[in-house]
Parts: C-alpha cells; sequence; structure tokens
C-alpha cells in the first residue's frame, strides 16, 4: 500500500473536494483519498492506492476534475 | 412572469452555481435561473418565475443549497 500526498491549486469549496475525491477513486489502484482544503490556495489531496501512481495518472484525474498539481 | 435579481454570498466555483441552479430550478414557480459568479463575493442570482416568488422560498432555497442572500 502507497500513501502519497499532491499539492493542489484550484480547490475553492467542498464541491471541488468532491469533485477531486470522486475522480481519483476512479482509478482502480486507488482505495482511499483525502483532501485537506485550502480554499482558493494550495490544498492537499492525500491518496492511498495498492500501488504507486505515476503522477502523470495524478495529473490526468485532477485535470479531468478540472484542477492542477501545484 | 417575474424576473428578479438576489444578491447571494458563499458561491465559489462553478460547482456552486450549479448548485445553486438546481435548488432554484427544482421550485415549481420557476422557469429559469442564471447566476453571474463573483467567486468569494457577493454573486447576483436572477430567478424567472410563472408568478413573483417570495424573498423566503428564495432564502430557504439557496440555504438548502448551503447559501445565503446578502
Amino acid at each position: 500500500v502507497s500513501t502519497t500526498s499532491y499539492s493542489v491549486t484550484g480547490l475553492t469549496c467542498g464541491h471541488c473536494v468532491t469533485a477531486v475525491t470522486g475522480q481519483l477513486n476512479a482509478l482502480p489502484e486507488v482505495s482511499g483519498v483525502h483532501v485537506d482544503l485550502v480554499a482558493g490556495g494550495v490544498s492537499t489531496v492525500t491518496v492511498t492506492s495498492a500501488e504507486p501512481l505515476t503522477e502523470q495518472a495524478v495529473a490526468a484525474a485532477l485535470d479531468e476534475a478540472g484542477y492542477q498539481l501545484a
């Protein structure tokens, strides 16, 4: 099991947290997502996965939700 | 047909716009909703309805979505 935190910009509210959480949970390796929201700033997204994720995969999921790695 | 604009606080992003729009559209009198988003400030929500809405009804719908009249 791998747990990694990412800095993500653009989140402003709980709806954004829900969107990011849902998109990352859709990755088959992912078993858990936690978001520390810093509205309008740099939020911390912590992802637990069965195997380490590539940063590319994480960035793609975030982009799908409309957000970017800081 | 009645069109009225309301000042609403707490909206920060497109998800908030969707939430407010959906909640107001759920009122049977409402035929249209337009939101001018001012992220983190005072947004303007314009509601078109078959009959004038009470401010109480609008406030209740906004509250249901998690927002308040300014």
